[in-house]
């Protein structure tokens, strides 16, 4: 499949890396692709990422959304709508785009807080600004190890979660999550949802902290 | 054990009832303890209640918060404060106050918003409130049923969190939720936590319509 990612960071770089492997046609898209050898907050250079995955391709964020069929927002929350805007509105439209990004704030320190929450969520910010994109929230709510390798936390015997308002584009990204080994997809409805999967960060974050590991995972046990 | 119950709707009823069957001698605390055949919010009659559980009590909140070596508040969120105010700081000074009371705002009708969330809990305003009380924050995240009887939902393979500021009185909390059939506690450490456990609630709810029923949980699969 074509995929698309803005974004080309540690989670970009991650889950990108794992789509080219998969035999995916991946773009990553960045803010200067002429920057190959900056490290990417929290992940290494685009350089070292493309010796590590050739056919993968570094470009800009309107070049990585023009060329996906499907769209992955990997980028920080607090860049995601910038990073968007660049990809270009109509490079998303018609388009399963997945929404990894939380409105994380850091300015205040650690912890950080939500910038958007409780009546309303980043997903749902993106979906309004971008009408005519697909937006399906999933992936939020775990390390990009775990993203692309569920095993790796107990067999994968835990809960991914997804939302969106179309369901031809939920279907689609569920498709995708069970080539990545997700069994248990947990369809919460509409993009709504998003705020409660966003609002997840605060306690994972503290678990974190409290396990000295982000290889944990949440199952919704029923 | 003495045990006084703040509150007396569904959720003290339920936990009220399951301790005074285990043998502890609870005492559930009302605003007006003469009103015993009205219903309380999503709950029986206290004179229903009582018929149930003969060795049980009903007083006013002050009573039964002079009557508890442990206290739980089990008010909801928006009248948490009032009640243990109504309860007494004196009665409550020195005690283990476990809060199951979540900060949420029904005002605007369904689905709740949280009226303190993020850079605070209600835990941590309960806590300033009374700053003599040991509050431990607790039992917030499932339906009451389930705090009592884990073993409802899948033989209790799933996780409780626990938060607090004084390691004395999480243990004394831990134990008692051990003679429940609890096995998964997590301690979470100070009550800052909480804004965590509280900030589950919108996807709790999300996840109770989205499964039609309350006995589900979370797991923290590590």
């Amino acid at each position: 499949m074509k995929i698309g990612i803005i974004g080309s960071a540690h989670v970009a770089q991650t889950v990108g890396g794992k789509l080219v492997q998969m035999g995916h046609d991946v773009v990553l898209g960045t803010r200067d692709p002429s920057k190959l050898d900056n490290k990417k907050g929290g992940g290494g250079t685009l350089r070292d990422w493309l010796g590590a995955h050739p056919s993968g391709r570094v470009a800009t964020n309107a070049e990585a959304a023009a060329h996906g069929d499907l769209l992955i927002n990997a980028t920080n929350g607090d860049g995601a709508i910038n990073a968007l805007t660049l990809a270009g509105a109509q490079n998303l439209a018609g388009k399963v785009l997945i929404d990894i990004s939380n409105p994380l704030d850091f300015s205040k320190g650690m912890p950080p807080t939500l910038f958007v929450k409780d009546s309303d969520s980043l997903g749902e910010l993106i979906q309004r600004t971008f009408p005519d994109a697909k937006v399906v929230k999933t992936w939020n709510t775990m390390t990009a190890d775990v993203m692309i390798n569920p095993a790796l936390v107990h067999h994968g015997d835990h809960t991914i979660f997804v939302c969106g308002n179309d369901e031809g584009a939920k279907s689609a990204v569920s498709d995708l999550l069970k080539t990545l080994g997700w069994h248990d997809i947990l369809d919460l409805g509409d993009l709504t949802a998003a705020r409660g999967t966003e609002m997840l960060l605060p306690i994972w974050i503290r678990l974190w902290g409290t396990l000295r590991t982000g290889n944990f995972q949440f199952k919704i046990v029923r």
